[in-house]
């Protein structure tokens, strides 16, 4: 099974893919654009791609991906903790430390230990984590990298810091993409997207209810704009049900009916609560 | 007056500032963060900030920032046409131009254009579209730039083709950041943030039901994460009314009991509903 992630290898979208699939064979891609759309060719079995983060908010390129396609759907979800490491060569004590790699927004988001453990060293902003590895072992200076554990794995780096993020609530969740979604487990998750005639307000109102009605329990609700004028969106839910059973067949067919347009994005097994940790 | 925006001059944040206030003294930031915390600790009256696209969505670092400061508040709204341009250096003919600047996400947004009309020239990225008409400008190429009319008005160029994007219902809703609201005209909007506590899902479809009691339009529904954890929100309404009215002082006071915390961002006047073309 061919398995396409946001590489390069070292990153926590590879270390999602390989939690997903530790056997499959994993094909890295540049951008999320050029990774879901070698899904939806067929190059590759299934993807693995962020969705939203716990402190940043959707990843709204794959929200108006799953919009936009007529192959895909959800087929699964996972989280993963966003816990940055502080890495170094071998042996190398962190006083001793003078430089510290990573990409931006995990400087940004140790900002904390940055300024206290490691007040004594430049910050310096690498392409990606697992970059910063590799910009750290060719660096000149006594240096260190921030990132997932993984790319210490990845390229023999020594972990001496564990889990120095600012906040320790930070996790990403990542959806499995597929030409197909999953049958019912009996503990699922249902996304849908759909949108309103233009002279109807009140309908998301409405919609909920049905929701409201059936005891559904709905997770998330984001809006994105539908490009065709300003202040006309797609709304997109995740609620607790799967669309082959009973209620959700119902609760499906009755958006279904007040939506000007309807989709269902997918329907797979849901992910575990997340402790709240810190 | 001292009004802030994103410079440099002759971007759309330029263009929607002198919208607003022709008159002001404009001064250009070089980030988000650094305009409104400008505005927060008062080195300027006021900034005009982008909220939303109508093809890409929220600009949630002006989001986040709303939610965030106990000082700025929304005072007003306005929209503006994300009108490209092509321009060049005066004389120039389109026929003979063999390179093309701007900033990349202006390049995607005139892909059917750069594709027929300018299919013979090379596309070049430029830092921002006021920069792409300086690099224009210096190129030893015969070079030409899209971005909007106002850097060519700003920078000399002549404009030899208008409203070249793909699609021409391409807006950006601006904001007005103040240390208060303003007083209701009789065509207000309210802008508030809210919060539910963990236990209690269905909240949203309640609070949603006080303003269709209230015959309340709603014109936008955002949520947020909180960073408390994965699957919390912050959700940002916009509603058609203003907070010192009779209707709108009850309808705020019941979401604000139905919340674990809710904050009112302001109430300003609303803007005129924006034409449909192309």
């Amino acid at each position: 099974m061919k398995l396409g992630y946001l590489g390069p290898a070292g990153t926590y979208s590879e270390e999602a893919a390989y939690k997903y699939s530790p056997e499959a064979e994993m094909v890295a891609f540049a951008s999320i654009p050029t990774v879901v759309n070698a899904v939806e060719k067929r190059e590759i079995d299934q993807c693995v791609v962020p969705i939203e983060n716990s402190l940043h908010g959707a990843i709204t390129d794959v929200l108006d991906f799953l919009v936009r396609s007529d192959e895909i759907m959800i087929a699964g979800e996972l989280a993963v903790p966003i816990d940055h490491c502080l890495m170094v060569k071998p042996g190398t004590k962190i006083a001793d430390l003078t430089v510290v790699y990573s990409h931006p927004q995990s400087l940004g988001q140790s900002r904390i230990y940055l300024g206290t453990a490691l007040g004594h060293t430049q910050a310096v902003a690498s392409l990606s984590n697992a970059q910063a590895v590799i910009d750290m072992q060719e660096s000149d200076a006594v240096a260190g990298a921030i990132g997932p554990r993984r790319a210490a794995d990845i390229y023999g780096a020594e972990v001496v810091a564990e889990a120095i993020q600012d906040n320790p609530n930070n996790y990403t969740r990542f959806v499995v993409l597929d030409d197909k979604d999953r049958s019912p487990t009996g503990h699922d998750m249902t996304s849908v997207a759909f949108q309103f005639s233009e002279d109807e307000p009140g309908l998301l109102y409405k919609a909920l209810g049905v929701l409201t009605e059936n005891s559904i329990n709905m997770v998330k609700i984001e809006s994105r704009p539908t490009g065709e004028r300003l202040g006309r969106y797609t709304f997109m839910i995740d609620m607790e049900l799967h669309r082959m059973d009973p209620v959700g067949r119902e609760t499906i067919e009755r958006l279904r009916e007040m939506s000007s347009w309807f989709k269902v994005l997918g329907s797979y097994p849901r992910m575990e609560e997340l402790p709240i940790r810190g």
